[in-house]
């Protein structure tokens, strides 16, 4: 267990804020907790995301090693978050899917992309000592 | 409140599995979780940091857009980190200070380099609103 | 997640006190912590609803733009007090109903009316991130 | 204590949605949860606050019968939200005060009054049991 | 919700300290605290239940005005109690039961006579509203 | 600790129905959750208690056997009671004091007797093992 | 319920630190909090288990009077825990198996032996009473 | 953050059982969960310690590799615990101290020898993190 009080921090790349509050607040459900000139502030499933305005956009994003996310305690939490993608057809960088099976790391995964091309992981796994 | 079941979780390139291990575990106070040949999986302050082996490691890191840490709820549990990093003489990318006095969005924050150069920022605010 | 130590305060109007009481305690199910001469206060599902005595009720309440409140995180708390609207028979606005089919958003939702016409509204949300 | 998992949730009239972004995110901090073309829909210091677009609006506000706020366990988070009310000028209905001193109902409140004429009342009580 | 670090404290009678501690710590599955010449004092269900040693038995014990107990907030705790309660033939004043049928009040539970001729109920409500 | 969703369960005699609700709710601040003809139930501290009408009321009562009330676990909380003992005149059966004092059983405590003479009694020990 | 913030501390023997660090945290997945020069400390799921370096090794393990492990409050988190020693083939110092059936006792457990020959327990109780 | 739900579990050897539930209950304050003809077992700070009865009792204990204890969060836990034990008058097998100072892994730490020889090591560290 984590402590409830604290937030995870992170900071990330962004090309456009509109596109970027379009994408996490009005699609994937974040909220917007701060707007300024150059970055918004998120309350990204309990922790911080901040979007920075640059032109530090990675052209040809790949999976390693660069991505962040989510890992579900719950695997229903994690279904819902699936549903959500496909319904609201958020671009997937790698479809629903089952890795390392029948190994304890065994887990259920999938990854989308933004704007501005960070990718975005959201991961539940078997066993719960696998999360970190 | 977040939800202390989950967990957040980030991938960031490593160009030596050793030393993120020593400046990670030995030094800062995470916890190693797993090791494989080609990543290190921490328990980061209750979140899940994995190390990736990689050699597209950042040579000129700037503070913007990209790093990552811990907004602490209270202010001595920053204030212990603070007294970690100095006196295991962890290498700041900047120093402790305080920022936007007077502002509702004060808060005091130091930032640590990692031997691949990756950027870590603690925070604590005077005003929990501002955590997001 | 919401802070369990701090109560959210709502303050209504009320025709009549002994009324109020009887369908917010009696009825509904909240609890009376406080009685006064020109209002009660209620533990109304963990905070805090206050009934002022006035003439400025409502003679025609609509949905919007104001109702209050409760939205459960799991589906039986609904279910349950939907049973306990039923039983007891208390005054519909709107009976108990799915919205949204198919959306994101989809929820079930039911309305009822007390005595000086507030109207109150309990969801449930298949997607937790739309609790908000 | 209230359970963490569920969330109050209160609809009030709003006059322009700009406007009221502008009150509680941007100036009060809360957090934008969704947005749609009739409504935003608020986390509001955990539980849920909608806005509801429409023209009616209470001309003459008055304390009494219709208010809706925060009560907190803690002193520092209430003495908090009045200096971000004072730094970021937000209208005072009511100056921070000391009401029913020596009382055991003794508490500290101040009201705002939002774009909209909503009035949003903000308590500490010196005994908790007084907060229901 | 109850506050998890506060307790209940309840001081009833007792003919004989061993034949309370054999009841209560060593068929009931309560835990015991202290032990002192004149009462034993127990961890019972979490809060405290105190056994003073006295000749003031009630000869002829009814189920009102005078019992305690506890109500649990889900079945299957109620469920292995009963298993308890039969499987080490622990003395029923009455028999497992459901009471109410029908009504939102409804409700199981059974009660158990201790040798001192003190009465304990156990008790699960279908609404939880119910528990108070 | 004990577990927050269940409920300790005490009932009590009691000779008058409004004298007990004036006594439990107006002046000692627990809650009324339901009123019967023959007994009012009670959200008190968290946990019930539930005032049954009857003639078997104790006479002469005495400090033991028979007695119930609160340990808190942080001395505020206690400190608080007191205060509203004496600004609301509750009648003390035994005034505020330390007892045990050097010992490790070492607490505060005071006394109230209700309209129908039951005894309550608050208490805080110094040492947290000691509140079972 | 025991305190989330404390941690129960156990040191035990190990003769070599690396096969502890192998049998611990890469196939038990418990995590490396420490590495000194004569021991390893653990994140042991969630409590502190320390291996100190020494030639004291216990030559002939039984499993009275010595073992040490974990109780689970639900039974998939014992199932997984199976699962994992299985497929990792850890070596079980006793199989999987039901011990007690039909009493109050009964519950689930399994035997593992470190490098070390310290013996580890896992259980499961179908009565929460019985895991103290 | 440990799970609160379940219980670390430890046995240990003991000599005799009267003499074990001596120290451990009416002296440290420990709570008797069972006690059956070969064994005691215990709610020791929350979690459980079993003494079996044995005659294998370690006949010179040293600090390592063998003890066992509790690591506090809170500084005033470990303090009470050192008026308790010096009230008493328990065995110390170390008197209280502090090691390591100025250093991250700086604690105050005590150890107490049980009748059976066992020691007990109770803790607490300035930092955190070094809990683990």
């Amino acid at each position: 267990m984590r402590e409830p009080d604290n937030v995870f921090h992170l900071a990330i790349p962004c090309r456009d804020l509109d596109e970027a509050q379009e994408f996490y607040v009005t699609r994937l459900g974040a909220k917007l907790a701060r707007r300024y000139a150059d970055r918004i502030t998120l309350d990204f499933f309990g922790d911080q995301v901040v979007c920075h305005l640059t032109d530090k956009i990675d052209p040809r994003p790949e999976m390693y090693p660069r991505h962040f996310g989510v890992t579900f305690r719950h695997k229903d939490d994690w279904d819902r978050l699936v549903r959500l993608a496909q319904a609201r057809e958020l671009e997937f960088f790698q479809e629903p899917m089952r890795r390392f099976e029948g190994l304890i790391e065994e887990h259920w995964t999938f990854m989308l992309i933004d704007p501005s091309n960070n990718l975005l992981e959201f991961k539940y796994y078997l066993d719960p000592r696998m999360m970190y």
